[in-house]
Formats: C-alpha cells, structure tokens, sequence
C-alpha cells in the first residue's frame, strides 16, 4: 500500500533533487518530508532555494548539519606524511569519498524518527560523473546495511538513475508543479543566479533542457 | 602482508575502544591512528580522556565533529505530529538509530584519506544490549556499500565481536601497555572520574572485571 507509506526527499534544491521532490509528491505517499545538508557548501544560495522550493511544494524541509565532511576533507587534518589517495585519482584534495553514503545513513536515521520508510535521492548513473556513490549497486548494499542497522525497513527509492538529463529535463515537464519550482532550482557552481552558463554544471544543465527542447525555465524571464 | 596496512581506531577514550586501540598496536600495522567523533556527548570528559590515552599510545587521534546526531534526536526538529518510533520502543526521544553506521561511513571516508584500508572497533554482540548496529551482519553489509560507495578496499575489524566484558578485560590485561591505558578510559555515565559506582556502565564494567578477577586499574590508586 503506497499511501501508507512516508517519504523523505533528499533535497539540495538542484534541478535533480527538486524533480525528485515533485516525483514523490506525484506518488500518493502518506507525507513527503525534504531533508538537507548543511556541510559547508560553496555557496548558500544552495540552501535558500532549497527553502523556496519547499515552501512553494508546501512540504516541510529540514536542514541537517554535517560539518565532517569539511573535517574529512581538511588536508590539515589528514596530514601531509599521509598516502593523498584523492590525489592520486586527480580529484581535489577536499574531496571526501562516499559522501552520499553519509547523506543518506543520517536521512535514513531522520526518517526513523518521521516513521517514514521510503528515501528518495536524485542519484543517477547516466549523465553522471560516475561517482561510485551514486550507483544502484551500492546504494542496494547501504540499504540492507541500514535495515539492518536500525531494524527498520528502509527502502532508497532513486527516480533518476538510468535516465539520462534530456529524460529528466522531460520527466520533470510532466509532473504539475515542477515546471515552475525548477525556476528556482539552484545549479550554478559560481553561486550565481539563474546561472553563470559557462560552469560545468551549467553546462550540462543546459545541455538536458537543448536535448528536451525545452527552455529552462530558470532562464525563460531573462 | 599485515605489514603494509593501515588502521584507523574508532577511538571514544572508554574501556572497549582503549583495548581495541592496543590490539590493533599489537597486529603489526605499518600504522594505527585514532579517530573520535564529538556528537555533543554529555560529558567532554570523554574527548580529554581519549585525548590523553591517544598521546600516552603515541598515535595520532582526530576528533570529527558530528552535530547531526544531536540534530537527528532534537525532537523539535522531528516534530510533535509524528509518528515516535523510538517512543514505541521504549527508547528516549533523543536515540538516534544506526549511529554506528555513521561513525563508520565517516571514519572509512577519513581512513580513505589517509591511505588506511582497516577500521577497528569496539563493537560487541555479547555483553551488548542488544544494538542492531554493533552486529557482525550488519557491519559485513555496511562494509559492501563502503567498498562499492568508494570503490576503495575497507575491512572492518572487531576483535571483542564474540567476546564477553570478562575476555575483553582478560584480552585488555594480555596488551602491552593497555592495562596502564585502561586507567585512564572513561566508562561513567554521571561523568565522574575515575566512575560513579552505580550507573549502568559503571556497573557492567565493575561486572567484567569481577568476573576476571582483576582489579580495574582506574580504580586501583583510589
């Protein structure tokens, strides 16, 4: 039974996470609940859209801290005698591995708490830059760590992973609401709003709504 | 080759962990370090006293901050119109499942920076009571997702797994130099050093020692 059942968004406020959020509210789920991350991000704005968003779905949003990551990723912290794996792999030596795994451990503890047993992340394999963290094949393996963990059945629900950005660019076109949310959804790696246009994420944000045919409507008013 | 690993201790300055820290000095790593998380316990006490038998050990010890646990358990956060889970199961408002899963994730992603590929922990299914996430079961699954989440090898190793409080005190009195450690761990919910006497934990570990018919050497000089 689909409608008994309560669901916790992870939500960034990208084009990703906000499709997300419209998806589930799309499914008949008991509640919708978003939960995200405060880890030190590059830029707020990450956040503020994220919190217009939610009001605008009129779900409730939950901002949850996570500092280790900034800890973990502290070159300081780590030492300078010790093996740079990351640098090794030509990945910033901030970059902490894994990542979702956590984001998704402290969600699952969080929908615990909500009663909710479904958890919905944008993850994708497609388009993605193939962190390892966002395939089906692990997130599988954290499921049953995490029900076992709390004894608690969880189940990580992940809308986007075989789609590609011009099926999710679509996806979200179909479902009432989203269209208009994604002109505050937040890409931009310079924290520039509606976008900077010229920074990866940008770019492959442009490139879904080119493939879809579709203008963005972040940008449809400028 | 035992020789050319590293290990990261999940490191909290009470007694299972200041063992676990000697055993794993006693394996013959190319390295051990230590890492210990600050969730705001009750009584920093704990953090110092991991602190000074980190240094007395001559391994480095990193403190992860970890709010989100505090976050999780606020029940402000969660909300009165929520299903109480933890309530149902007679825990206090504030428990937060599956924390060990956390602890882990965040330790693996730091032992990734440093080159370590084994955690140990303190982790026991004997004596415990009863928490899903010190099981062996769940930690085989938790370390899948790791591997496959980091795609980086990770063992997670639990030498007091099967063991009970009188053969993890015996194994304590078999490490060199732990003994002198233990003197130092801290065990006391009421945070009193070197313990109270009559909370839960001071009770069990007296119980351990009792039972191996030792004398705790936290106690001896008092």
């Amino acid at each position: 039974m689909q409608e008994a059942k309560r669901a916790v968004v992870l939500f960034s406020g990208g084009q990703d996470s906000t499709t997300c959020l419209y998806w589930a509210l799309n499914q008949g789920y008991a509640s919708v609940h978003a939960v995200g991350f405060d880890y030190g991000q590059r830029h707020r704005i990450e956040l503020e859209q994220a919190r217009i968003i939610a009001d605008r779905a009129g779900v409730s949003y939950a901002v949850l801290p996570l500092p280790t990551l900034a800890a973990i990723g502290d070159s300081a912290l780590v030492g300078p005698g010790d093996v740079g794996q990351t640098d090794r792999a030509g990945l910033p030596s901030s970059f902490v591995p894994g990542r979702n795994l956590l984001f998704l451990t402290a969600a699952a503890a969080y929908a615990y708490k909500r009663g909710a047993t479904v958890l919905v992340g944008g993850m994708c394999e497609t388009d993605y830059s193939g962190y390892p963290d966002c395939r089906r094949a692990t997130l599988d393996a954290l499921q049953q760590a995490i029900e076992l963990g709390m004894e608690y059945p969880i189940e990580i629900v992940t809308p986007l992973m075989y789609l590609s950005k011009k099926e999710t660019v679509e996806l979200a076109y179909s479902l009432p609401g989203c269209w208009e949310a994604l002109a505050e959804s937040h890409t931009c790696y310079e924290g520039v709003r509606p976008g900077c246009g010229r920074c990866p994420a940008c770019v492959l944000r442009a490139k879904g709504f080119a493939e879809a045919g579709l203008t963005d409507p972040a940008l449809a008013g400028t």
